[in-house]
């Protein structure tokens, strides 16, 4: 029953929905968007694909697929403490569903509502199911978080929960019903706009949790030059999976897995405070999980006893069929 | 004999090739990238997806790929007159190949260098090979060129010529060799940056034909409001059209035919010393094909000779395997 359209349907159907901004002088329709920077500030573009099969299953819903392409991009605004504007989509799809864009368009847009993001351009095109979208957000100078300001020192923090993501899709991936709750984490990812933001002036460095957090934080030592030693049994969890997974199985997903878009970052022990009061602020949740050393490049856990821990297999594969 | 690498070794070959500009603060390897806007500049995006089956065929060269896929987002940035400034990349591949990646750089940054765009960020993930490229230009307030400001009684113009890459697709698709300089047209086609740049303040409206003269210029028609009466006879061919097809084949070639990314646009009687002055400036030929006329989204053809002349078949599809 799928209705069939041509790409110029499906580019009215889009048009149709979006929302404006003040600051769009010309969106879709020609042959580039124009768009109207606030004077003095600097420009953030973010860029991430989802392709069907290796970042989210086939029967993923539409309308969830459009929520997460669009998410994984704020998140990457967020973790730069950039205000998210604008975005652009392009969509390959093997054949023109009307349909199918019109769900993807119930996530995509109900996200974008949320930043107040307009969707200005992109292209639609025939190819194997795949989404690639570029946000653009805006920055005071000097005033982005970047992967590169860590310090001996400071505290390692993370928001929300973490291991939510890995734990739904490990259910999936057993044949298991996925708990609801763990689900909801893997399907629609909250990017932590509000919580980046709030951090700006505050945090020395931040990342967002995409490929687990053993792997961003790796980035950031890198990028800092430093090391940090992190309390496995520190790291924040929710109900859901403490109900569904042992103590084993959980460390290993909350360091190791991916699809969390959790803020990690670092900022000084002086400022526990203000980062408790930003984060108070913008009701978004975060621990205290570990130190930034002087041990370059290197990240030690420990248990609650002080003894090493380690994950049996580091790094993080997205989903593969 | 293809080397295989991880996303982290391909992101690691592109970073060590990628030319800097002054204005970009943080280019890859953060969360996202930080670009510095020359004040009282509006912002212009394009993004553009190459898909394999669809828009080249499997055996193109990774060179090639790699030129056309920047050179179709350039293009919509000189239909709108802007300045190319940065690019992001986001590149599928079937398994992480180096020798594919580096191929395909080097077409791309060759065409990056020619335009001073400095490529700031993206992803490379796996998936069916696919190319998706945002483009971001610079203009100054109402410097843009739109596709809606055509107005009853210009001029019709056309830089450079007309039907030569959907020839060597034609040739190709028929099993023949393609003519060499055809089909460097459509593996290498030629952002008309300068010419846009030139057109600005002279031109009323402007689009680039990818999708083939009489579909682009349709796009004008309905956004200005406006028909169009052109002189197919005019049509600007190249040697190498004229050598290997004849008048019927060249017309609907010249017609219908895409990815020529040559510009179209109009421009009062009035301007067309400024418009020869202008194109001579940038070395781009330009040739009036017709006139913009009362006749609200219709598009009528004539002969030299005065007879309506219409296509076999309207319309492009691109390269479909």
């Amino acid at each position: 029953m799928a209705a069939r359209a041509s790409e110029f349907d499906l580019i009215a159907r889009i048009v149709a929905r979006v929302a404006d901004r003040n600051d769009v002088i010309v969106g879709i329709g020609d042959d580039a968007a124009i768009l109207r920077m606030p004077p003095g500030h600097r420009l953030v573009v973010a860029m991430d694909t989802l392709n069907v099969g290796v970042h989210f299953p086939a029967a993923t819903a539409p309308a969830d697929i459009g929520w997460k392409a669009l998410a994984v991009n704020l998140s990457d605004l967020a973790a730069m403490a950039a205000t998210p504007a604008w975005c652009t989509l392009s969509l390959s799809l093997p054949q023109p569903d009307a349909a199918w864009v019109d769900g993807f368009l119930d996530g995509f847009l109900a996200l974008a509502a949320r930043h107040d993001v307009a969707l200005v351009g992109g292209d639609t095109t025939r190819g194997p199911l795949s989404v690639c979208v570029t946000a653009h957000g805006v920055v005071e100078p000097r005033g982005a978080l970047l992967r590169s300001g860590a310090r001996v020192g400071d505290d390692v923090w993370i928001t929300g929960t973490l291991g939510d993501a890995a734990a739904a899709l490990r259910q999936w991936q057993a044949g298991e019903p996925m708990t609801p709750a763990l689900r909801v984490r893997l399907d629609r990812p909250t990017p932590r706009v509000a919580a980046g933001l709030a951090l700006a002036g505050i945090a020395h460095a931040c990342i967002d949790v995409s490929d687990g957090l053993l792997a961003d934080l790796g980035h950031v030592c890198r990028a800092s030059r430093i090391g940090a030693e992190l309390d496995v049994d520190a790291l924040p969890s929710s109900e859901a999976l403490l109900a569904a997974f042992d103590v084993a199985a959980r460390r290993e997903l909350q360091a190791t897995g991916g699809d969390d878009y959790e803020l990690c970052f670092t900022a000084p022990k002086t400022a526990r405070l203000a980062v408790e009061d930003a984060m108070n602020a913008c009701d978004v949740a975060a621990t205290r999980i570990g130190r930034i050393t002087a041990d370059v490049g290197k990240i030690v856990m420990r248990d609650a006893a002080g003894a090493p821990w380690s994950p049996p297999r580091a790094g993080y594969v997205h989903f593969e069929v």
